[in-house]
């Protein structure tokens, strides 16, 4: 789950995905790391993001490996298919926009309550254990991440309340992609590269 | 050095980088993923991208950490400096675009030349070492790695002239970009997160 503190509610040009839209870009590389592998989709995973920018936050994207479908990993491509979603109304319960891909009016507790009872829910911090040295005791890991903004102390102290575990990724400070590209390969080693995944969209 | 294999060699249009302009994404988010940590840019980085797709080929771009300046790690930015650099003539000695940005007139086994004599080049394949045994043992190295196509067989055998190690970065194959947060994120553990860097442009 990737925390977008300014990422605006609204349909946004696709022009301007790292200004107007309220760095929507970090996002966009957000869901195409956690989704995308060489000529694939990983289909057994999920990434949730949450906007929190005007007009109209909170709202919530669910975006489903195993059922997206059209979907590239490049930032416009994948910002064309948030600006649809964005386009629906919305409501407590989530909404399908396009294949794979759903929208609900949900806050930071609203989405921890839910996820948290079927997922193990990990804050990254780079104060926190080494992955390295749990990553294969995670089952079922849930990442939250901030934006560039990172997580403010009010969010923090909510998902400390669902958090399983503190865990640090890098002995340096990365972007939000890049830390989902390192928690996925860290999880990969543990599997030893078993993945379910599936040709997809337009990378052949 | 990332090998885009029909990376246009004229300026294109920032609207389709993924479409016609030969898959130059790829070579956006590996400039990205190469140069970028959070709020600031790897000093001591450069990339090479090797553009071999119509109209003009062989043409070769260094883009340098160090001296890089407004660039933002979203692909719309740095595909419109590469797209700058693209519209200069060029000719067989480096000639700078933008700051940090160099474009010149180079193919494969020009640019090796170039570059085996100050790194060690290092081909990323999927049979090769596993990088988490020899990572602590690279000294300045070069990773060659292709875009979506690939590095083709008889480029790989020019490679292969260059390279003293062939080394595998993950279990699942994976984006170029992707592997290339993970070399970095395997060489930092090994210098224990002592990188020199700099806040920089759009980025805070």
């Amino acid at each position: 789950m990737v925390i977008g503190n300014r990422a605006v509610t609204k349909p946004f040009s696709l022009k301007d995905l790292a200004g107007s839209a309220g760095r929507m870009d970090i996002l966009c590389r957000c869901v195409a790391q956690a989704l995308f592998v060489s000529h694939g989709v990983r289909r057994d995973s999920e990434i949730y993001l949450l906007l929190l920018g005007e007009p109209d936050p909170p709202k919530a994207l669910m975006i489903r490996g195993g059922e997206v479908r059209y979907m590239a990993p490049d930032e416009r491509n994948i910002g064309g298919l948030i600006r649809k979603a964005l386009q629906l109304n919305v409501g407590k319960e989530w909404r399908r926009s396009t294949p794979g891909i759903y929208v609900a009016r949900k806050g930071l507790r609203d989405l921890l309550d839910e996820l948290s009872g079927r997922y193990e829910v990990v804050y990254l911090r780079e104060d926190g254990t080494d992955i390295r040295d749990v990553a294969c005791e995670l089952e079922n890991p849930l990442f939250v991440l901030g934006d560039h903004v990172g997580v403010k102390r009010e969010d923090e102290a909510v998902v400390l309340e669902y958090a399983s575990r503190v865990i640090s990724l890098s002995p340096i400070s990365l972007q939000a992609d890049q830390c989902i590209v390192i928690a996925h390969y860290e999880l990969d080693r543990c599997r030893g590269g078993s993945i379910s995944r599936r040709g997809e969209g337009r990378n052949p």
